[in-house]
């Protein structure tokens, strides 16, 4: 894989398609964001994106996010200045400038906003994230396995709302932080996790602009050349095609923040006469057989795509008879120590499932 | 009535007494905040009392309470340092010291925790409230009705956690730190309105404190003497002895932050065969015959008093058989204005009644 050393504004339209991918359904619609970011490229020209072990020690790094359930995050576009006013403020507190941006996230929405927020103030944005996809809670990152505080927090609204927190731990950040989205409406801008580049090279994940870019990429390509992607993924990425069918059910509610549900997909071709059932919260989270048998589940990725062109869905585009592939690729082996299924693993979500690798799982004929 | 100078130890059960009147059922019991407040006058000495039209125009007034269902604190006692973190984070954020600390509400716990805290601090406390009385929302202040903002706001709890905001309205910030109480537990210390002398002198009722030591040496003195107070609170305040009776069912829930509920009084003695029924939000909004026509409402005060010992009863207190009386007395004229009954008044708390003073209601017998 090729590794990024800036982003242009033809980038974004990769990015965005990786992003979506590594969204795994959720972190919300990454489009907003590329408009964002192909804006502020257009007045700014190119991102300059800084390996993590180029980082100078020294050097602060802070993350920024859109945080909220993605459905409501669909309906409610960023004014735009919200983000860098929550940086302006984590700034304010730490005492000092950001140095570069990071993103929370290697998914959906939180891959495109902090490149749009890094053109805005000039800065470059790392080439590495806190989770190497999206995951619905702001303590799922490596960061928090590295013992990082989530805080001083700064949060910023559409409506100019502006809210600083330092709590007890990153768990208690999100219970916090969550309850404030829903009184700014279901979703605001943060700045968060603010680290020095030495914690940054001990802490994050490496190469995750590199590999939306990538996928993107391929997803792009295979487009072109009227192939689905699923196979080239599987093969380039070490993921597995798991299930090929039709949505015929989805139960989709927000509440408490989150946009939680599943959906209902009836097998086709090879599936054919077999069901799968996909449980989300923002982000899919359980891919089981309609018996109960769990074919990949969280921290691996589940993403769906589209049978036809291979772009990936999201769990608020979903629709009765969409034709779908789900695809599975195994996670960073960081979230599959204790510490990591803790804070991610099924159980975390309310599933009865054991973590077992998709790798695993995938063996066994569906 | 005489103006205080300074709150010495022994004057604390008077105004804990009075306090726990103007609290209205509400504002928490002042019982934790009075033995706070004693601890800390019993090391540091008298905390000193400062008129209101004393203030040097440029003073910082710190106004400092606890925020949450009273339900709940009286099962969280503050660690005692939490109050303190509240002001000393507002402090750093405004940029400059407190001159003087100042009392939200003049009912209940927010009218001894504050003591505790200028104590603490070593500094005075200002003669004066926003409120006049109890009331369950941060934004139903006389400082809303002068356009003094409620941020920037902080929150303190006992695990120390800290939270600081700037809304773009008060009423967004009682939203906002609502549900962070919530999140705290149920109930957070909170530092918020800083104002300068000037705008205190323009915004805040007079004579709180004076006024509910005052109250609270009235309600000692009748208890001394065997007799009950009301008769004479109620011609020393201008008040109106409502009903009395017999406690037959309290219905109480605890939901978002606020204890609700009604309490239904079977009439006794002059009342016998008639019943009240008197509402609750933290404190008591509405009191209604069991046709449902309003004896007093919100923003005029509904003490519910014992009926042997005249001793103040919060919701909370209420049980079945309780012997009360019904005490009300005419609120502070400013929330009779237009701008007062819109923040404060029936129909702000979903109840259908106009507001119609209690001098003209209970004109009518009951």
């Amino acid at each position: 894989m090729i590794s990024l050393n800036q982003i242009t504004h033809a980038d974004m339209a990769h990015v965005a398609l990786g992003g979506a991918f590594l969204g795994t359904g959720g972190g919300g619609d990454p489009y907003i964001g590329k408009l964002m970011a192909e804006q502020a490229i257009a007045q700014n020209g190119p991102v300059p994106v800084i390996d993590v072990d180029a980082l100078d020690d020294d050097a602060l790094i802070i993350p920024v996010a859109m945080m909220g359930a993605p459905t409501v995050m669909l309906e409610k576009l960023p004014r735009g200045d919200e983000a860098v006013a929550a940086v302006r403020a984590l700034e304010a507190v730490v005492g000092r400038k950001a140095d570069a941006i990071f993103c929370i996230e290697a998914g959906g929405l939180n891959s495109t906003i902090p490149i749009a927020v890094a053109s805005t103030l000039g800065l470059p944005i790392v080439d590495g994230d806190g989770m190497g996809r999206a995951f619905p809670e702001l303590q799922m990152v490596s960061m928090t396995m590295s013992g990082i505080s989530a805080c001083p927090m700064t949060m910023a609204d559409d409506k100019g709302n502006a809210v600083t927190m330092n709590t007890v731990d990153n768990l208690s950040t999100e219970k916090f932080a969550r309850v404030i989205t829903v009184e700014m409406g279901g979703a605001g801008l943060i700045a968060l996790y603010p680290m020095t580049g030495k914690q940054a090279k001990a802490a994050v994940l490496r190469g995750s602009l590199s590999l939306i870019h990538a996928i993107g990429n391929i997803i792009a390509q295979e487009q072109a050349a009227n192939r689905n992607c699923a196979d080239r993924l599987a093969s380039e990425l070490n993921g597995v095609r798991l299930f090929e069918g039709r949505i015929v059910d989805v139960d989709r509610r927000t509440t408490g923040g989150f946009a939680r549900g599943t959906a209902l997909i009836d097998g086709l071709e090879s599936n054919h006469g077999m069901k799968m059932k996909l449980h989300f919260q923002n982000e899919f989270l359980v891919a089981e057989t309609d018996d109960g048998r769990p074919m990949a589940t969280t921290p691996d990725l589940i993403c769906l795509l589209d049978l036809e062109t291979g772009v990936p869905i999201t769990t608020e585009q979903m629709g009765y008879g969409f034709r779908v592939i789900v695809f599975g690729l195994p996670c960073d082996p960081k979230w599959r120590s204790e510490h990591g299924l803790d804070l991610v693993g099924p159980k975390y979500f309310g599933y009865e499932h054991t973590y077992v690798p998709i790798e695993d799982l995938s063996g066994s004929a569906i």
